[in-house]
């Protein structure tokens, strides 16, 4: 049966990026345990990372599934007043494994469309009750303690979306050729290919480390943003090494590198350049304004509603946690796909997100005090949402803290 | 869409079904949560039952989808070292979600083939962790501490174990119907119905509570079996109140009156008269002596292995916890079919469980202490595994303190 599989191009394609999750997205330890998490489209997937987890010695594969009908139901059928609960349980269980050393694997694959015209305050409450359960497990991953990664799988709902003038046989399959496109499979040998991209990745970091700047200026129709970054801020981007030491790839693809900003140095405008999908919900042409790093102004022509609770949750949700710069010319910007999913469209454009910074983009996190953090213009807050910026029309410069201006970016693309 | 949908023959029993199942089989209260276990192709009763939940005031459902052949994939390509992991941190979630009120939901339906043919050895590794780490989950519904139920979903591989001769359209359509029959959804009032066939069971149970009877003696072919009864034992059947005060109907659907045996007070020999199907596993032609209450020897003519793997799993594995008696005419049985799942074949005929008892079936057990316990005859183990002994060829006999007997069933029918 393995051998009859592997000689279907399709099956043997997929093989090859179950492989390539398992050893560059997670570089999965023997013995260790994984948990995946994923929607019920992406089964194969699912089954194909099974079985090269297990090839590299996993001891455990925990599926976790999701079902966006089921999702849909509760918001068609469900008590108004039930929308805030949540399954806390399963979050703290799952941060427990997570800590005691599994490793963990998001497929993203839903419908970006599935709940469009379901009530906006139900899925608010709901998603924001969902988020708040989900921070045990979140921070773990987030805090780099044991090594994960996000990857995608085309599923037919997804695949209408990016392309809804196919047929879904022919939606299915270009979606298909996009994602093993970015994951890099198309290439005979996958690894040496993540091998050579993370080292163009980690050389672009070092320069920007180097050079320490104080702020980003990003120019662009409708932005004039101006991005200070954090005090002892250390850029990121490709493989990352966990805190249980294994160096994996947390994203699968990936284009950026990023940093952290300044949570109260953040001044100026900012249109959003692509669409961003949250939960299955569509929001379209945010436009916000910064005042002293935090958004005082936020619409969407779409989805305002949801955008405003996430703004809301917190106060740490309506300042920057990250920002990072990706190069007009990346593969899946020049795909020329809008792919309603931000693994894929945040590798297509510079980008900010609101919410949480990554604490390994601060040198030294680990010795500081709350106070010494809030200086350093650490933000804190439960959500992380990222959103696209960057695009063929955007300048980025470099302000050094001198106040002088280098140019980084122009026409999207890097200057050196 | 709903209208549509409810316009189609099937997805309107399929409704009645899941309206069945949550309001007889698990009778769930507005604002409880909802706990759904199910293989990954019951989906369609899945979002069923989802919906009658939310209908009934739910407030969150959480299916928890299970798939045969991520299963398998760990069989075939997993390191031997594995097999005894088992995600406990699940478990224990599940139960801390089940002790504050969550309700829970099994759906049964895989194949029964599945694993055949894998290493036998490794399932049965693999099957004891797992039930092992699933104690803190299984406690809580053994103690009847919340309101739970299990009910089957047709699926695509376990019709075709069970009609092998037919088309898999029609394989599918012969189970379907079975099972909406078996769970008097064919009624146009299946809520009438159960109320109804409760109250038959709830009689039966009466008539056993007040002859107190000391022992049951099986008699048929390949069969002498003496199975005396645990000191202050109390029938049951059909509808139980829980210990939160819900009465529900802990299996769908049910035929069986049972009750808790002596475990030191078990003699003579057993032949099981069907199959059983455990985690996968066929285990046929089961056959046992039990000397002083113990399985003293065991042969099967398949699954020997995981036979003698689940009796040494504990002291208490090789003891009975259950003795259940069915008429030969219950409705299964005398469908004719053999559905190798042990929640319709052991409501076909007379069934023993070796393993743990179930605590309601023992007056007084709340204020015994462990000597009390085990002087009464209360088993303890962390399995449970009923297995049918009876048939249309099967007498049993009522054993009172005295040591008269008195007939309780001949050719396998209630003599009154
Ligand atoms: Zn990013
Ligand atoms: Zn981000
Ligand atoms: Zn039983
Ligand atoms: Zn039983």
């Amino acid at each position: 049966m393995p051998d009859r599989a592997k000689a279907d191009p399709f099956e043997r394609k997929l093989a090859r990026y179950a492989e390539t999750i398992v050893h560059v997205g997670l570089a999965l330890k023997p013995k260790q345990q994984l948990i995946i998490t994923a929607p019920i489209d992406s089964m194969p997937l699912v089954r194909a990372v099974t079985r090269a987890a297990y090839e590299a010695g996993c001891s455990y594969v925990m599926p976790v599934i999701d079902d966006d009908i089921v999702k849909q139901i509760r918001y068609r059928h469900g008590s108004k007043k039930s929308f805030d609960v949540a399954p806390a349980w399963f979050y703290e269980g799952m941060g427990v494994a997570l800590r005691a050393g599994a490793a963990h694997l998001t497929i993203s694959g839903s419908d970006p469309f599935m709940l469009n015209g379901e009530d906006e305050d139900a899925i608010a409450r709901g998603t924001k009750a969902l988020r708040e359960a989900s921070v045990p497990a979140m921070r773990v991953t987030q805090q780099l303690l044991t090594n994960w990664s996000v990857v995608a799988c085309a599923t037919p709902g997804w695949a209408k979306a990016v392309f809804p003038e196919l047929g879904d046989a022919d939606a299915l399959e270009r979606l298909w050729e996009a994602i093993f496109a970015a994951a890099r499979v198309d290439n005979d040998d996958p690894i040496a290919a993540w091998k050579a991209h993370n080292a163009a990745l980690h050389a672009r970091v070092k320069m920007l480390n180097r050079k320490n700047c104080a702020a980003l200026h990003f120019r662009g129709p409708g932005t004039d943003l101006r991005v200070g970054l954090a005090e002892g801020h250390r850029w990121c981007g490709g493989a990352e090494r966990m805190k249980n030491g294994v160096v994996c790839n947390p994203n699968l693809p990936t284009e950026e590198v990023f940093t952290m900003p300044h949570a109260m140095k953040v001044e100026g405008y900012v249109r959003a350049t692509r669409p961003l999908s949250y939960q299955n919900t569509l929001i379209e042409n945010i436009a916000v304004r910064f005042e002293g790093g935090r958004i005082v102004h936020a619409r969407a022509t779409r989805g305002e509603e949801v955008l405003h609770s996430l703004l809301a949750s917190d106060p740490g949700a309506s300042r920057l946690g990250e920002v990072a710069l990706v190069p007009h010319a990346s593969p899946i910007s020049q795909s020329g796909i809008l792919f309603f999913n931000t693994l894929f469209d945040e590798n297509a454009a510079s980008h900010i997100a609101i919410g949480s910074p990554y604490p390994h983009c601060l040198r030294g996190i680990e010795k500081m005090n709350a106070g010494e953090m809030i200086a350093c213009g650490v933000n804190d807050s439960r959500i992380h949402l990222d959103w696209m910026i960057g695009s063929g029309e955007v300048d980025v410069d470099a302000i050094a803290a001198s106040g002088v201006a280098e140019p980084l970016m122009r026409a999207g693309e890097w200057i050196n």
